[in-house]
């Protein structure tokens, strides 16, 4: 076992198997041997595009930053962890020393190594190195890859938790029903939602959000022809508000939205229907340019608020809720691919559907050396 | 002095003095003679144009809600106050059993009688009636000019120091130099700002903000023809930075940034120069309608809100720092007009300048019996 | 159904049946026929000792407090309430115009009118009168019965969510397991607590508590003879964290303490056993002077905070998390009494027990028209 | 320059001079030659008892732990310092990875290294090694003493901005006038606090206190005969109030009270004259055992807060405020001692005066290799 085969993206549109060297450790350090990694968006965008805002792809970079696996090796410094534990990997290593880092606020690190944004290396390989206490054990129960999926689940635990600050008996809206979304609706639902408002524009996922966690379901009003997108979302607030029964203020109010769409029309919308003096957290990301009605932001008193990764406390409580079994990750992990054919699932989460024509939410691929369905 | 003269807006483009009841007071109430009374744009709108967003005026309304007077009547149930004293006047009263109002955020009551908000009267007339504790008591050494000057003075202070969170040894950007901006700076030097930048696309009033509280200036780049906002506003960021030597972190960044213009490029700039985890508030408004890159918001985990007039805490705030001498607000009042030459004030607060051609920071308008020069 | 029979104290020992003039309501106001009063310590507090603290009871006083009912007449200015709707009062008016009041900690209102706390009456007797937004409708399925227990849950409420910060996946240890203290363990449970320690000197309770929301229990240990208190609970915090696996950081560490004990060896216990960095909120109250190792305050950078009676939103949260089912409050109501058997009850409520033995939690008095079974 | 002589505390009431070896420092370290350190209580108390609480002195320690110095050498990694950096040393590593540290606390990391607490050397040597983030350059303006006093002066910041949150306009009042008590007054005042009230049993330290930063001083009244301490205390507070105009609420209530004494006295006042709804900040210590009266924390709902040391942000408002002119340490600093006269200084500090009778506030030693009055 000392080859660490990797799924290298070399140029847009080429990825390719490569034999790494096996990392070093340091004294704070574990290697992880990594058994399940899911495929993010991102992960895709690089693939496509090369790049994601200022982030480009310089050279050769291993892909995937969705991982759990097994210890394999401890530095000497390591306390928490021994070989064989089975363990949920936090992709991100910081500086520990920068202003950010030692406010509680270490995703805003400037020197943050994080998994497959160039030029660091991802978790698509064999091996993978991290600090110590950036692996975190995973309770009896919670399977490899449920760990896999602690990634995207700690980004809606830091959108709604953290910075959203969902607590028992709010209502919540959340736009756009990807993997990160229903994950929101998972933690508002995990947290005690009064209501959990899903928007999206096909009616089967939908469908999905409502069996996995969502109250209510909403999907937007068609578009009048020549209409500006503003005036659009404007009509199309006010129909969210009369179908569901949406009032400004009170118990019939939206305390928090979540638009984890990156669409304009969603965070239009979305300062329309949150109330007055609410939250709205960005965790979507699309298109970088929209048009907003800044007073609705004014007159209401809202914080609009930018989410990014994840900080202190999201692991542990993903992995917790997981574990107490407020959260079933489980439905959403659709398709499984083996390490060879990760090609194959690369182009299911891109197309949004396998090849037998079911829609993906999210497929993971196993470790070189684990069959599909072991976990 | 059974009379109650009031400047009464009866129409687009059309006001007139009228006499109108004294108004009654209940157990809880107060009588104030208004003695001075602030221009704000907001009263220059409703002249203009009718209206502010869903605020129509369909009757006759008196214009005016930035006073200072004299407490003329006090009914039976008040105790903090009496007849002679001299208070400034908070324009807003609120229910006090509504969600918004028991959660100690009255400023988004939803059934607020704010003066000169249709369909509510203003206070451009000789009497005014208020709740009691919404007449502050004015200390020795601040004047009825003063006291006329906190509402606008407690928007900069909800502003700067409620929702920002400014605190001493913090940086501070300020977008719009007329009275709102210049106010919010008055806060910031009051509370200990390390650094304040004014910026402004009119180099005198750039000029008059260094000399009244900025630390710093910054005049807009040009636009490139046929330039975008949001491109130009890119550039237009990185400029303001390299000439000033601000940074996404650390002690050279922008901790809090307000937008006290309501301008586009005002907003687009802000979200490139606020620091990474900074905050944006926006107190001023313009046309509704702009563009941002809302991947600003995310990559910085920024938190941008809007700051809706005033709360709990604000007026007392305000009224202790002029006290105190740390805000001088004398030398925002450039201009001062006799009850009769109402209309030539609100003219020369259109134009930004009076008859002589000297700009208009903020006209003052004298009570009925007061001459001008009286304090 | 003009009279208003109402239980009184008169004096220490003292309490008398008498008919009351029905009170007259203003605009806002509603009159409430209370159905359902559930007897709280204080009011035992008030029989046989005349006072607490400062409140002295100089002339008679109706009793009551923990009041719910059906709306027997509405103000003219009333928009959400009608005559018949079934209702919970919160029993404090507050004066909505001071410091406390707008600021949103009405609780802290040095003018509140609370019933049954002198020199004002309580709500034992056939109509009580409100502010109506103090008159909360109960959503069907909660009963009367529940409508009476919202005051002691919401009690519970501002302690554990509103002070206490309470949050998904946090432990918490409450000593005392009297009403209070298992409404507190209720809202705790109903957040999503991952560990819910009781602590009582009476096993009976603790099984109690067991069956009703604790995870775990403890027993003190047996103090030494002629062992100060202090060092007897140093003793008995370490055999509390050695019993049950506290340590003092991380997933196993107590993040919140309540006392509703009142007793001091519970509050110096609590000090040893909360985490660093963690809160101990005190809600109990009995013999006030209690010694304190403040060094453990220091070094773990605790945060011990008071809390008094309950403010915005805890009645809205308590009603939602019983309609919810999230808690059920029916286990605590061991005892009911017909409104002429009000002193059988606060006899019960004293003594602890019914005259068959039997334990009691929370004695429900009906109004006067209600039979005991009624909801 | 090879040498390291060093400050040694070998046993209670035996400190030598000793040559250590000079730390090597690691890539991301530097190596400070310290120029200027203050004596703390806590030196003082582990050369007379060999240990604080749990704190046991087994093994010789070098002493001392307020200290500014020159940077001598830099590790590869190190970018924001050079040789001949002046800079003020912040004493404490932290491990950077445990719950705490991440959170933004890490002044309750339970591995924190720091100076002068066993088994931890101090900084009373030629040479002290530091991660290089723990080294903050000295403005221009600001001396190597001033650098000294940081530390305590981070103690005040901490207490009174951090954890107390103190803000411009707010009343404070501060039980000792030592070196800390100064200092945090000195912070309410750059803070802009409206009223600092000086708390102290020797008048001529009120006096200094006054000079110094205080708008009003307060001495206890005495004690009556076979009065208990919480009977005195309570009577005291009464006295204190009135004297003073102190009120439970409003503009002449106590926002925030400190606790810089350690004495019962002092902490059992303190909670008598805080504002309802106050915080009351405990950074003192003493005998660790106090009796309070807890009923007034529960019914005005206090928060009484522990304050250890200092945490992020701290260091650097420090030295700002001092920089920007708005705290003055140097009157602070009245002896001046060579490092051979080492003992001698801990002697002045421990008596509280030097030979010539004059009271001490802070003691400043000298490097070894620098002239007394030389900066």
């Amino acid at each position: 076992m000392s080859d660490n085969p990797s799924f290298v993206l070399k140029a847009i549109e080429e990825v390719v198997y490569e034999q790494r060297p096996i990392p070093e450790i340091s004294g704070d350090q574990v290697l992880v041997e990594v058994k399940k990694t899911g495929i993010c968006g991102s992960d895709v965008h690089y693939l496509v595009h090369g790049r994601i805002g200022d982030f480009v792809v310089k050279n050769p970079m291993v892909l995937g930053h969705e991982s759990a696996g097994i210890v394999s090796k401890v530095g000497p410094n390591v306390k928490h962890l021994k070989v064989g534990d089975r363990v949920a990997v936090e992709p991100g290593a910081t500086c520990r020393a920068c202003d950010a880092c030692k406010a509680g606020r270490y995703n805003l690190c400037p020197d943050i190594i994080f998994a497959a944004t160039p030029p660091y290396d991802g978790t698509l390989a064999r091996f993978y190195r991290v600090p110590a206490d950036l692996a975190y054990p995973l309770p009896e129960g919670v399977s490899l890859e449920d760990g896999a999926m602690m990634e995207p689940l700690a980004v809606g635990i830091h959108s709604v938790s953290n910075l959203g600050g969902f607590r028992a008996n709010q209502s919540i809206a959340i736009f756009g029903c990807g993997p990160v979304g229903l994950l929101c609706m998972a933690v508002a639902k995990a947290l005690g939602a009064a209501r959990i408002i899903a928007v999206d524009i096909v009616p089967s996922r939908l469908e999905f959000a409502k069996e996995y966690a969502a109250t209510d379901t909403y999907v937007p009003i068609p578009a009048n022809e020549g209409e500006s997108k503003i005036d659009y979302s404007q009509r199309n607030g006010d129909a969210m508000k009369q179908q569901l029964g949406i009032e400004d203020r009170g118990s019939k109010a939206i305390d928090l939205v979540i638009d984890a769409s990156g669409a304009e029309v969603s965070i239009q919308t979305a300062f329309q229907i949150v109330k007055a003096g609410g939250t709205f957290v960005q965790v979507g990301m699309g298109n970088p340019n929209v048009t907003i009605d800044y007073t609705m932001l004014v007159v209401k008193e809202l914080v609009y608020k930018g989410s990014f990764r994840y900080g202190h406390g999201d692991y542990p409580l993903a992995i917790a809720l997981v574990a107490q079994g407020k959260i079933n990750l489980k439905p959403l992990v659709t398709h499984r691919f083996p390490f060879n054919e990760a090609i194959t699932a690369f182009k299911a989460t891109r197309t949004g559907k396998s090849e037998d024509g079911k829609g993906v939410i999210k497929a993971i691929i196993s470790g070189p050396d684990v069959a599909v369905d072991e976990d």
